[in-house]
């Protein structure tokens, strides 16, 4: 791959420019694929290997060695293609053993749209194909898994491409979670165009949220920045207006989890917050995302919000409540647990919200930038145009 | 006291109808100094006692078994009465033993305001009485500090009766950090308000921010209005907006730690942000306060910003390193304090910022209930007369 090297300690390629990994490998003459372990991350940077398809499943996808919609995707493909490559028998049960191996990965993130989505198209390649040889169709499957692989890299391209102009010299830059590299193959969403304007050369800041309850801000978008380069000030979810008052800051950045037809953006809890004192400050909110997250199908105040387990908010004191007895700082018999078993303490921790379009400057896509107004415009038909020739552009 | 029963096991006075126990109790007899351990709190609750001036001012004091202005400050005039308790030479040396002791205390936490107010207030009575025996001026610094302890629940209990007016029955109210009954001898701050109002009767529900980086929403807050039996929804700092689409809030309380000329509220990091956000959804924000806040010499924009150490937003981190290494999820030679030998990384740590006047809807104190725009009206003559009436109503 161009500007990459492999780096044989960590199994991954690096981006010479960013000096940040791809997020997975396939080795095909092993039959091997390696994950960055983003449960390590930051404080060590470690891949994590394996042959087997079923711990690729359990371990990989379910246990997240891997997070993020696409790279979930491009994994979920690979550990499709470990399972036909461990494959031993013949043509007649390879389908069915491939549907079991498909409900398997499925059941790992049921939630996860690109999971399904991969996995689909390489099971429509098989069915399609059942009148070649069982090595045939092992190879298709290879050659599938390895297009999901490169059309991820190459659409990430594009949407960094379309963000660059709206990056200016001396830009101080609110991001909030985790829409960076290694939640795709290499280089996607919003923090990639930060990322790239930065080794474009580009002089600009970040401000970056903690993101609680999971700090993917804290802990993956200050690391990916700092591999990568860019200035960093890492701040409390808290510190919005203090910060935007102390650094100056000039616009806000942002990925998507959906983007609706009304162009309501849904994205991790805290991006309506952030937009809302964006606006106040009068500050332009960008969204940047893949053309993926769109869903023409449904109005922004109908996208149904996930509601996630209280361990999320609640871990960071199970851990200091351990240390603590660890070193005698609380008593033995201090609650493991508070406020878990509290009937009057309740809650609430939902995955995202939704940010009304009025908050929202521009939405740039890999397949153009749109004022959210325009997203309504969009068709199903209109975007598989759009998707098929900068395809055909890149790859042929 | 009235409405408190002593509890023998914590060493405190607990309230009957808010379950919440005095922050601190001497005991006259015994010349014991007894602290609820705020450093343990929600995990248990317990208390801490000393007679030894010392103790009180470096374990006490400084290391923070006690926090919050007004509680802070009847500690110190506590240690300050263990001190001349356990003096045993003569009136001459009493005063030189006083003044040492006196810069001690006032060395534990230099820039807590109640502190040095208090041990002057203290200092100022025992110069003016050495023509007396040493036992009566060791009497007359135990009547003072008494006073101190007395004066504080009586400008509390008149912060709670002008902020009741304000709650409705069926609101639904914003808090933020921890103004409440522990940050006070008993009873003070803007969430004691809430107490007492459900306390009442009046049918009411709380959503508690956590507050990072030092989480005292999480920690204290919640734990408080358990106490006192008031419902809880718990949220991390960035599901204002969420909480409040889902559960039709209807007001913002917080306390204040410094209020300007111009109506200007100093308070936890994280006020101006949530004061935003209810300023966008329209809903109004109630700062309450004792009178000891207002600086009338100062205005809002001129207020200095403390900031603090970057532990407070590393620590949860820290604590979860040592956990995932203790159970072997995170290698032994994983950083230990990413990103603190980071030169890209930098973090910002403000202990506070300053909410704008026309963010503000009222100002509700102990001496009575102003607009923003009202606090310039003020004097200190004036402050003084109100507070004298209010103490010689409450002793007489």
């Amino acid at each position: 791959m161009k500007d990459f090297d492999f780096n044989s300690d960590l199994g991954l390629y690096i981006n010479s420019k960013t000096n940040l990994p791809t997020t997975l490998n396939f080795d095909y003459e092993n039959s091997l694929l390696t994950l960055l372990d983003q449960r390590r991350l930051p404080y060590e940077c470690k891949s994590w290997s394996t042959s087997n398809w079923k711990e690729a499943a359990y371990e990989g996808i379910k246990n997240m060695v891997v997070r993020g919609s696409q790279a979930i995707g491009c994994t979920a493909a690979y550990t499709f293609l470990l399972a036909s490559n461990s494959y031993q028998g013949n043509l007649d049960d390879y389908v069915s053993f491939m549907e079991k191996v498909y409900v398997t990965i499925l059941n790992t993130r049921p939630t996860a749209v690109n999971l399904s989505w991969a996995l689909n198209r390489i099971m429509v390649k098989i069915k399609s194909n059942l009148d070649k040889s069982l090595d045939d169709v092992k190879e298709i499957v290879e050659i599938t898994a390895d297009r999901i692989f490169k059309e991820d890299l190459v659409i990430n391209s594009e949407m960094r491409k379309n963000g660059l102009e709206y990056i200016e010299d001396g830009d101080v830059i609110f991001t909030h979670c985790n829409a960076g590299s290694i939640a795709t193959s290499y280089g996607g969403s919003s923090l990639s165009i930060l990322v790239e304007a930065y080794a474009e050369g580009k002089n600009i800041k970040t401000l970056v949220k903690e993101t609680r309850p999971r700090s993917q801000g804290y802990k993956l978008t200050m690391w990916e920045l700092d591999q990568a380069g860019v200035p960093v000030r890492g701040i409390s979810d808290n510190m919005v207006s203090s910060a935007y008052k102390k650094y100056n800051a000039t616009k806000v950045f942002t990925g998507a989890d959906r983007i609706s037809r009304d162009g309501y953006v849904a994205n991790k809890i805290g991006t309506y917050d952030l937009a809302i004192i964006a606006n106040y400050f009068n500050i332009p909110y960008y969204v940047a995302a893949s053309y993926s997250t769109l869903d023409l199908d449904i109005l922004g105040l109908d996208i149904p919000i996930e509601i996630r387990n209280n361990n999320e908010i609640f871990d960071p004191y199970k851990f200091e409540i351990f240390y603590k007895k660890h070193n005698k700082l609380l008593s033995e018999n201090a609650a493991d647990n508070w406020p878990h078993n509290n009937t009057n303490i309740k809650l609430y921790n939902p995955a995202f919200d939704v940010t009304p379009a009025n908050l929202v400057e521009k939405i740039i896509l890999d397949i153009g930038v749109f004022s959210p107004a325009e997203i309504g415009n969009l068709s199903e038909g209109k975007i598989n145009n759009i998707v098929n020739s900068i395809y055909t552009k890149k790859f042929s």
